[in-house]
């Protein structure tokens, strides 16, 4: 934790309220009422540990989008920064550089031997968009299927191929995008009362949609390996690997959208790993250099990289395989090998996370689910554990939820939420003493009456 | 210029050889055709150079994508990015920070007055993304107005903007967009024989386009201020007001992208200032911060913002307001200003550069016509300066084009073509002896038979 004498303290308290005052003359934010927010100014932070404009520490839980996967100013990713910063900040991506290179091969050595070149966006929906570009080319089609209860990314066919509340106002229904529901057992659409109950009705659903689109119309299936801000649901092995025969049975491109659940995020390198299938296409981000540096990405897969190999791909960006980005990514995934960070989430999300929570759902009387894996993991809140009705409804908040919500923060951490939902995504190197300590915040919060 | 000893060259050389390798193993190329390229190493550059793989030398006349205004590793800027990876390098767009908040000051000071409000981006691309949206949900409105000979970014919703041939592979014809000629007396679509004609019948023409579209169906009318890897062709005075005034008669709204034209590329700050007009929306991106870490943003009219001061506007992204992006922004602003670059590259432009590639023009039998402003110039290259026949067609190359280009690398220069162009775009501070140099290669290579 940064210790702050009173002299920084004062500084800071007076930066802080420059950078509120200037935030509200002139800083627009995302999905924001702009007139309806109230920022808190966020300056320092510090491996788990964020400070508010007044230097009171926050525990993370939130790795702020669910990006930070090596906590907040990993010294060796820092210093990586710093020696490329001195060597070479940006460079055409038309040439050849050697960090682009080196996070190039550390990216696709993790990766599935079929997997071998790395496309470099500066983003989650970038990637997405050029994964979706790609599948079209490929395969000559147009439509994209994806899951209801999905996000993609913000830009407009990234946006539009999300399952989400943020899609609507968006989406003029012409964009190639057709969603279907995917397994959720818990509010299962299939009316299915057993995991493989789910997992054969889903499947079902799936090719009876392919069928009646048409297969010849699709271009690519794109899936979130584990749905991140919808809900971590975490799809059954006979699913996945369902999607991945029906994709492989009709000629259709499977995307796996990595962005949020990939890079050690659930316990594996990959998300997909944990279902023993092998994507056509990755679209990734966040996690790859913890969003230090904007970053983001699409592995290609053999085939389709031919279809690229003597006819030019119609796509590219000016700061595709940004050197001071890639030596982050080289820096970060360096680190978590090192230390054994996907482990390190593997291991507490097992041991630590998943029985803690489960005791605090047997306790709460507004804990519906809890499901997750690795540093993944979802409290799905309810106003009556029997009908199952949200704390919040979809797509909105309620006065119950912000009350939760101002607990947690009360009590020193700062939550993921999203409509009935509050997520534990701590950084993946985060310690067995920090997470008990902002599980029993949570254990409070969820205990006491609303 | 920096100097390497035999022995780092000789560790760049290995370096150089492992880069070249991982890359044609691993890194997929933005608009190529992966298996037809060899590109150049870089890993050093500094001020007007960059060195390639052997460490020769090549004065940057392309300022790579146009971006790095400032030239390369400015030390100011290296700084800023270095201090800044030390305290906070990424934080939740959600929260306010101190470098988000000055970057967004900074630039905004440097916008009309109507102009305050700033959404900051990962580049070019998500800034006309989110741009157009903005336009669409203030409007109610769908169609985008562009013109033909325009470049505004790669992702799905900006490259169908986009008047080029890049558009060609990913335009299913129902993104909502219409093209229009602009005005370029040179290859007038119009007809015209002067500037005034071209104007009129370009205005009468853009008036056409819009009435007989429907008015009540256009959101939005993007133009590039002066449009860039186009080909560099400056409007009149009288067409940009036009255009602001049959946007006003309408109820339109003038996005001015920026992207390439602006942070002092023409002589301005913005490029707009030359026609004395005010945009609604602004998408800016590369010289804000020379690209040294990935930005892009929209600057907001105050009635676009209000659209959305009660209502969430429908957009975001991770990294939005990035703060070691916004601290690179705050630093480029800031020298640009203390070192007048701008006013260099206004001064330059004028006394320098315009002078002797007119001079460049009456020599070579090549040189069809020579247009620009600031460091922003172009050379359109014909087979014949009566039939204005270019020396490769449009959207493709020509063994005489190939000849020039590799003539100038020859000579030491990195040159920016397109098509049948060679722009002169270096950094806004390069020098006068350093122009000298690079347009002496120019001129052998225009002067010299092909």
């Amino acid at each position: 934790m940064l210790d702050f004498s009173e002299d920084e303290l004062e500084e800071l308290r007076g930066e802080s309220q420059r950078a509120y005052d200037l935030d509200r003359a002139h800083v627009f934010h995302s999905w924001s009422a702009q007139k309806q927010i109230t920022p808190m100014v966020v300056s320092r932070a510090a491996g788990s540990y964020v400070y508010d404009g007044e230097a009171r520490p926050l525990l993370d839980f939130s790795s702020q989008l669910v990006n930070t996967n090596i906590g907040h100013q990993h010294p060796a990713v820092v210093q990586a920064i710093k020696d490329q910063a001195d060597v070479l900040c940006t460079i055409n991506p038309a040439h050849a550089n050697d960090k682009r290179s080196e996070a190039a091969r550390l990216i696709a050595e993790r990766l599935p031997e079929s997997l071998n070149r790395i496309f470099f966006t500066n983003g989650g929906a970038d990637a997405v968009e050029h994964a979706v570009r790609m599948a079209r080319l490929h395969t000559g089609r147009r439509k994209v299927l994806s899951r209801y209860r999905s996000y993609h990314g913000g830009t407009e066919q990234a946006i539009n191929i999300t399952g989400d509340p943020r899609r609507f106002r968006n989406d003029m229904g012409d964009a190639g995008t057709v969603h279907f529901f995917g397994p959720f057992l818990y509010r299962s659409e299939f009316h299915a009362t057993t995991e493989a109950e789910e997992t054969e009705r889903a499947l079902t659903h799936l090719r009876r949609t392919i069928e009646l689109e048409g297969p010849q119309t699709i271009a690519a299936v794109i899936l979130e390996s584990i749905p991140g801000t919808a809900g971590i649901m975490i799809p059954s092995t006979e699913y996945m690997q369902g999607v991945r025969a029906l994709c492989d049975e009709f000629g259709i491109v499977y995307i796996a959208d990595e962005v949020m659940a990939g890079f050690g995020r659930s316990g594996k390198w990959f998300c997909f790993e944990h279902f023993d299938v092998v994507p056509d296409l990755v679209a990734f981000a966040k996690g790859v250099n913890s969003g230090y540096v904007p970053l983001g990405g699409v592995a290609i897969s053999d085939p389709i990289f031919d279809t690229f190999a003597d006819v030019a791909y119609p796509g590219g960006l000016t700061y595709s395989g940004h050197p001071l980005a890639c030596a982050a990514a080289v820096a970060t995934i360096t680190a978590m090998e090192d230390e054994r960070m996907v482990e390190n989430a593997a291991q507490l999300g097992e041991a630590v996370v998943g029985p803690r929570l489960r005791e605090i759902a047997s306790r709460s009387p507004i804990v519906g689910e809890v499901r997750g894996t690795g540093m993944f993991w979802a409290i799905d809140l309810v106003t009556d554990k029997d009908t199952k009705e949200p704390l919040a409804p979809y797509g909105g908040s309620s006065p119950q939820m912000n009350e939760i919500i101002g607990r947690i923060k009360a009590g020193g951490v700062l939550p993921f939420a999203n409509y009935n939902r509050i997520h534990v995504v701590p950084p993946l190197n985060v310690s067995e003493a920090e997470l008990m300590e902002g599980l029993a915040v949570l254990e409070r919060a969820f205990t006491e009456p609303v």
